[in-house]
């Protein structure tokens, strides 16, 4: 277990050998060990193989390779449509389109992928999350037949590894963990937890490449732009509206 | 890895056994090994185990035990201050605030937590999550100093277990995974896949206790009511405004 969670690398190529059906009930049966609220279980995972569906899911994920690559494409979803169905079955009117229901459903997809991660990396699989899913929630919920009280969330590529990176680098321990109340860092603080982070070759070449002076100007310019998370942040509104969410 | 997936139970009750600086250290660490957008790691961990800061979150946990009794209360949150501090040092400006920056960290402290979770079960822990945490930010953000661009997203009480309860029921893998594209429940497929579930001896007791006709009602009508879900969204919503997210 502390291996699997410790060696966790994105791995984004991937060998020609295929996920069968009974190792994906295998790691999809581990997601759903994770806690969840009420054990509603609002949440469900479309597991993507066919290459008509990945094709309709490329551009959501700005074409990635790993959408068509990965020997099976995991797209976790908050699911509101088969509770609220159980629920009228039995006489039960379901209050759940709602921000708060969301989110929680949210949180408790996002443990039952991490759990799906591990499980497939203790089974040889490496895997790579798609953060896109909250860019273009549109695009996947027309590729994936997804009904009103059904949102996607996060999607994760697996498949046997053909590469074998090194670790990303992380922040000191210091930088994430407060003892007992929040500590604000002072400016010598931040010098000194992005220090290492920022002395990286690999970090280094990332500014230069980009022609910015700094690596946090890589973040706020060109990866992760306010225009851009502002964009991000009304398609992933209306969506959510759509799909039965008053926000 | 695959045991401890499996045998995930909530952990209620602890001993007075304490974790100590060392230990907590190794399962945070843990939690940063998860991926996340852009390795931005926005997100921070508070580790509480003091009686008075203990007392100030117990209103927002409407008082559940855990938080007083386990060895370590782990409160995950969204974390933009720290990266937007370095940004500022660095001559760029940030743009995290926006519903989109938010979804995607708490996905990723969500990530986080799964993975401290497991690492802490794996040294012998046992944790419960409180999906009170986003009912009742605003106490939290209170008790716990969050500045601006911080925000509560789920808490995980952990300590040495002293009970040693069985696996709660899950549905049928079948319920949760769905091959290619989404495939709605016929009323049938319903039926079927909560079967098990309604059978249950403790959820019949559960449905007497509430004096309800079906479980679902327990859901609906007692557990997670449509007044109460839409109270906590406001609640939700007006925190997370004022914590600087543009919604």
């Amino acid at each position: 277990m502390l291996n699997t969670i410790a060696n966790h690398r994105s791995i984004r190529r991937y060998t020609d050998r295929p996920v069968d059906d009974s190792l994906l009930r295998t790691i999809v049966e581990a997601g759903t060990r994770a806690s969840n609220t009420g054990n509603m279980q609002t949440y469900s995972i479309v597991a993507t193989r066919s290459a008509d569906v990945r094709k309709a899911l490329m551009p959501a994920h700005f074409n990635q390779p790993m959408v068509e690559t990965a020997a099976v494409v995991l797209t976790f979803c908050v699911d509101f449509c088969r509770f609220g169905h159980w629920c009228r079955l039995r006489d039960a009117e379901p209050g759940f389109g709602n921000f708060e229901s969301f989110i929680s459903a949210a949180i408790d997809a996002s443990l039952a992928a991490q759990n799906v991660c591990l499980a497939a990396e203790a089974h040889g699989l490496g895997g790579c999350y798609l953060g896109t899913t909250t860019y273009n929630p549109d695009v996947i919920i027309e590729a994936l037949g997804l009904p009103r009280g059904v949102m996607p969330v996060t999607t994760l590529t697996l498949g046997y590894p053909a590469e074998d990176p090194g670790r990303t680098e992380r922040l000191p321990v210091e930088a994430v963990l407060h003892m007992e109340t929040y500590h604000q860092c002072t400016d010598a603080d931040i010098d000194r937890l992005y220090a290492e982070k920022e002395s990286l070759p690999q970090n280094r070449q990332f500014v230069a490449e980009n022609n910015k002076r700094t690596l946090a100007q890589v973040f706020t310019d060109v990866r992760y732009t306010r225009a851009n998370n502002e964009h991000f942040s009304r398609v992933l509104l209306d969506t959510l509206r759509r799909q039965g969410f008053d926000i």
